[in-house]
């Protein structure tokens, strides 16, 4: 355990930590370290018993009344105006709907609508697939768009007078790389192009402000860092000055201005609520509603510093311990150019992987060959992050990874 | 109480009941005559404790590793195969995703792709809002595709060669009716259109047997007779020998291939998973497949007959004692053209609705003047019909719905 400090050491780091009571808002495994919340984020102590109150009282007693005696009809925005502080939005222009995937198919399509007579969708190669996938769907359609995907670093020199809507992940899921929202965002505006930015990496992680950066629309995950649960509902966001302007080609009837008329002609909703779909998946939102109150009375600031921290000693440990095994960082070093989680290319990066989570380190793999590792500020531990190295450095320096038999893999993201 | 029997007689109805049992399959609160199942259904008993489970122990204890050791990543397969028989489909023919209206939208635009050179979306008016709205949605999309309605006994002879898909509800929300499936499925490939059955009123409520009437697509709701739980996720049905040609334009990763690849090119998967999109919500399947479970052992064709009787005996009972109350039944009487709810337009729907609610009778309203009471066979007793008759007696005769204060209205379907 060379060049490591002593357990004795890294403890009093937690116990001088501002933050380490958030932790008991959590129930995770005692024997588990997890680091792997940018996946899957942990469960909340109230989600059970709000799920379960859900069900019971809301849905068992009150039946069909639920969607009035327990506000199941206002759920999305509810839950969609708490999850505004958290990315520099006004409560209003949030809502909880659909999935990540719906939501981006809806605000490209809208983006493209108020962008006739351009022709591009701009994005970066090696994407979050969904985020590929969809935009390329839209493009399938037969209205003459076409995806066209430069590297991240060329995006702003490439936003020409074609491009209607640029299409990037804020955090990068594989590098953990943080482009730069304000920047490209001008960059955009100035090309007359609108922007979605793809929170799912970011929103309950690091700070966000898509008022700051004059955002027009976003995007994110409940069950990553918003601890949501999994398949959790997601989010999207609208800017104010574009919610009369644009509209989703999914209209569905909870984002009619009156879906209790039962008309025959569709007019959508006047604020964010037009974003909205179909009837809310209220368990879902239930369970959500929990995830994110784990952010309450929580400054994003300092979240965001113990984050740093945690990455920091993370690679500096990782660097004194396992320097020779191979492992090549991919994230940025640079504090404002990432985001909450850490990846190490290894050409042994899956039985690697495996070898950690036998050992109860809960990581992720990325094929082909990336190792990643997620720094949860709410519950993670500077403890937790030196025992996943101690395991690291334990599994490369006797090759377990190349000893033990490990599953096919088959994860989330 | 003129014309009605005594309550000892309907007991016995009950107690002769093959289907009696079923009713302990749910949790339904004492004192309540819920003849509302066809909006959102009761309780199951087993909901709680699943959906718990799923929270606890899976998210709780397994964290990111529920995806596979608890098969999250087959739940929406898994569900959607034991929905399949109670709709007449192949168990690899149904999966469980989004909302009803999302998947309205992939069906109609894949439908459309693979009929190019056709226009028109036929449908007919007043049919769900959802429906209609969803199918303008796609006509906006800007290929010159127009949407056509026409009344359901004009749909036959309207379906000419310029019909591309024909979007139609089997039983209609607010009248019950009941559509020919079979002799319009045969007109619309009789012109080589393609037919979209939405079955949210006929799916857990009535014989359905798509593969007999040679269907092509189906959607459905979770959340009505299949017990799901509020905004429970939805299904569709693609039938088999259009698996390889259909493609959904919500191409999100769910969808791919594999998915785990993290490829920037998406390939469809192969079969029903092609029309997957985002991140499956794995605590609303959970609470949807105890939903389904309780037609574990139940036989479609019985389920029907109860539904038949009760459905006889609460016309013939709300005819002889309210005829001269002015409701006019829109239902049709035939068993063979209708659903399992039954409704009636009155001057007075709203506050009689609200009446009837104030006294533990929950029936709903449908604007302008819809009272909509549904009979759910799993767990409708023919004391439940008797009872919300009488009260409903008392209510008119009376004038109760003029004496009350009610509440403004505002549920959902």
């Amino acid at each position: 355990m060379s060049g490591l400090p002593d357990l004795a050491a890294v403890r009093k780091l937690d116990d001088a930590d501002p933050l380490k009571t958030l932790r008991n808002r959590f129930r995770l495994p005692e024997t588990l370290i997890y680091l792997d919340g940018n996946s899957l984020g942990a469960l909340p102590i109230a989600s059970a018993q709000s799920v379960l109150e859900a069900i019971e009282r809301q849905w068992g007693n009150n039946l069909i009344g639920g969607w009035t005696k327990d506000d199941w009809i206002g759920a999305s925005r509810r839950v969609g105006s708490m999850i505004a502080p958290l990315i520099g939005a006004q409560a209003h222009e949030v809502v909880v709907a659909d999935s990540t995937s719906v939501n981006l198919f809806k605000l490209i399509v809208a983006a493209l609508q108020a962008r006739t007579g351009r022709s591009t969708v701009l994005t970066e190669p090696g994407n979050f697939p969904t985020d590929v996938y969809i935009a390329g769907g839209v493009t399938r359609l037969g209205q003459g768009h076409h995806l066209h995907k430069v590297p991240a670093d060329e995006i702003v020199e490439s936003i020409d007078e074609d491009v209607a809507v640029v299409v990037l992940t804020h955090v990068h899921y594989r590098t953990g790389r943080k482009l730069d929202m304000a920047a490209i965002t001008a960059a955009a505006h100035a090309k007359g192009a609108l922007i979605i930015w793809d929170l799912c990496h970011s929103a309950g992680a690091i700070e966000v402000d898509l008022h700051a950066c004059d955002a027009d629309l976003a995007v994110g995950c409940g069950y990553k860092y918003l601890n949501g649960g999994p398949g959790a509902p997601a989010f999207l966001f609208v800017a104010e000055r574009l919610h009369a302007t644009l509209q989703s080609p999914l209209t569905g009837w909870m984002g009619h201005q009156a879906p209790f008329d039962f008309s025959d002609d569709y007019v959508p909703a006047r604020g964010i609520d037009r974003f909205l779909c179909g009837t809310p998946p209220i368990l879902g939102i239930a369970a959500l509603e929990q995830g994110v109150a784990t952010f309450d009375q929580v400054n994003m600031k300092s979240l965001a510093a113990k984050s740093e921290s945690l990455f920091s000693l993370l690679l500096e440990w990782v660097e004194a311990s396992c320097g020779e095994h191979g492992f090549e960082l991919i994230t940025p070093r640079d504090a404002s150019t990432r985001g909450s989680h850490i990846s190490f290319n290894h050409e042994h990066a899956f039985p690697i992987c495996q070898a950690l989570i036998a050992r109860c380190v809960v990581g992720d793999f990325r094929a082909p060959n990336t190792l990643r590792l997620g720094l949860t500020p709410l519950y993670t531990r500077f403890e937790d992050v030196w025992r996943a190295v101690v395991t690291l450095e334990e599994i490369m320096s006797e090759r377990k990874w190349d000893k033990d038999e490990y599953r096919k893999r088959g994860r989330v993201t």
